[in-house]
């Protein structure tokens, strides 16, 4: 199966209470990527940088199985940056710096070996660029999973909602499912957001794992408590990229898979933090994935005979 | 097997998002010996209680197989009081009125059928109370569980810590685990709780579950989720009194056994929270208990083959 992956492709700044990094390589795309390629090969990404990102990461994004045909360079410019310092608790973080540089004049375009995926990941973006993507497929994937954002609820909640209308899984956390549906228990939240038009659900809680619901059932991924959360940034989108990668890998779309899916984006997401940036997602073995889930398994594994 | 439970009884008034409820009962003991009481009949409650406290309810719960000869009446003087208002996300609350009354000069008593018990369920206390009921004991009890809070770590933290040392299982929340061990991360503060003397650490997360810690293992218990949470007055109290009452019930205090146990707890605070104080556990049956546990069970439940 083939998957297009559209989002950012960036320079991050962050600030934890580990320490500092700059100037390195990040962007919702390069995490759903990266994390996607552990599962499958044939991947595009359809992004836009300028003439400083490095040239030779793209040549190891495409070792990986990552077609960059779909990212435009722009000569002259300069590439998607932000800037974040992380508070102690690692949950809220406060921007310090957005330049938007190339993506101010984003209008992506889907490459031809993408138009007939069956796969379609939506990285955060602006709502209606998101849209002119799935208008662009020659045939309706299979499945579309889009990310957003509480930013573009605040300003752009009409487009979003168009959007929304048209995928199949929507994922976001859990302050975003409040404010998006206007209710405080997620469980109503999620009927609120079904009713918009995906037919599932994931809401992520950070440390606190990730619920997955359609309109009858709900599963919960636990998330693995970690010694040390060393730099959040990029964990939603390796999330997004594991559970579209193993659903992709595997062929098979049903709610079953999926819970199975959340639970492998949620081991790629347990990686992402360990290191600053992409570094851990790049230095991941095959069989650091597979024990990974079993953690996950073994967590809330327990037999009551009744 | 027999367990005695140490702790509060008291009159609570509660304004939660959903409604206002006027000196309804409440108090650890209440609460843990009704949650218990559900798996086992052999309980003994130590309390105290001014002439205020309705006798019927006494009785009520003696019909459950709770005995009351350890619960100590004051004639001429009042119950303890505590009044709270819930904030919209039911996990803070503010204070509005605390009064000690008979609690001022509580000198817990064992009674004598209590002394051999095999299991003792010590109830947020001031701890060297809790302590002077460890020291009754005729003999050491199987299983002793203890429950505490910030205010102890604040104002009592060297008796708090000789008091933890007796104990083999301490349940206290994620923000007094962070408190009392001076670490963020969870896993940490484990480390470091289990090395002050208890051979298991439980730290509840509220809505989003509940983690079993001994030197070797951690169990995730996940919290379903809820359309509503109506009052959370109790769901502690509740949670432990399900957690011992079901090990004293299967008579099986081993890691394993425990992971059933937190699930059992988490079920039964499942209820709690649904109703004004007591009124859920007291018009529950035993067939949603078990209802309840599958959909524990379902909520994380996922085949995966490697």
């Amino acid at each position: 199966m083939s998957l297009v992956v559209i989002g950012t492709m960036a320079f991050d700044s962050l600030e934890t209470p580990f320490g500092k990094a700059e100037r390195i390589i990040g962007g919702a795309a390069t995490y759903i990527g990266l994390s996607a390629s552990r599962f499958m090969k044939d991947i595009q990404l359809v992004s836009i940088i300028g003439e400083d990102f490095p040239q030779d990461y793209l040549a190891d994004l495409r070792t990986r199985g990552i077609n960059t045909d779909g990212v435009e360079l722009v000569e002259g410019e300069k590439s998607f940056f932000w800037s974040g310092r992380y508070h102690n608790d690692m949950n809220t973080r406060d921007t310090l710096d957005t330049q938007l540089n190339v993506l101010a004049n984003f209008n992506p375009i889907v490459p031809e070996g993408g138009l007939n995926a069956d796969f379609l990941m939506l990285g955060n973006l602006t709502p209606s660029v998101q849209l002119s993507v799935i208008k662009q497929m020659a045939k309706r994937p299979k499945l579309i999973v889009m990310d957003t954002m509480n930013f573009w609820m605040e300003i752009a909640l009409d487009d979003l909602k168009t959007t929304i209308k048209e995928v199949d899984v929507l994922s976001i956390n859990d302050e975003e499912a409040r404010l998006l549906s206007g209710e405080y228990s997620l469980v109503k939240a999620a009927k609120v957001i079904l009713a918009m038009g995906p037919r599932v659900l994931i809401i992520k809680k950070g440390e606190h794992g990730a619920l997955l619901f359609n309109e009858k059932e709900v599963f919960f991924a636990p998330a693995l408590p970690l010694e040390e959360v060393f730099d959040p940034t990029g964990a939603g989108d390796t999330f997004a990229g594991g559970f579209i990668g193993y659903l992709a890998a595997t062929e098979d779309i049903s709610f079953d898979n999926m819970k199975r899916a959340v639970i492998y984006g949620s081991a790629m997401a347990s990686f992402c933090v360990e290191k600053f940036g992409t570094e851990r997602l790049i230095s991941l073995k095959q069989n650091e994935v597979e024990n990974r889930v079993k953690q996950f398994i073994d967590l809330t594994s327990v037999e009551i005979s009744f």
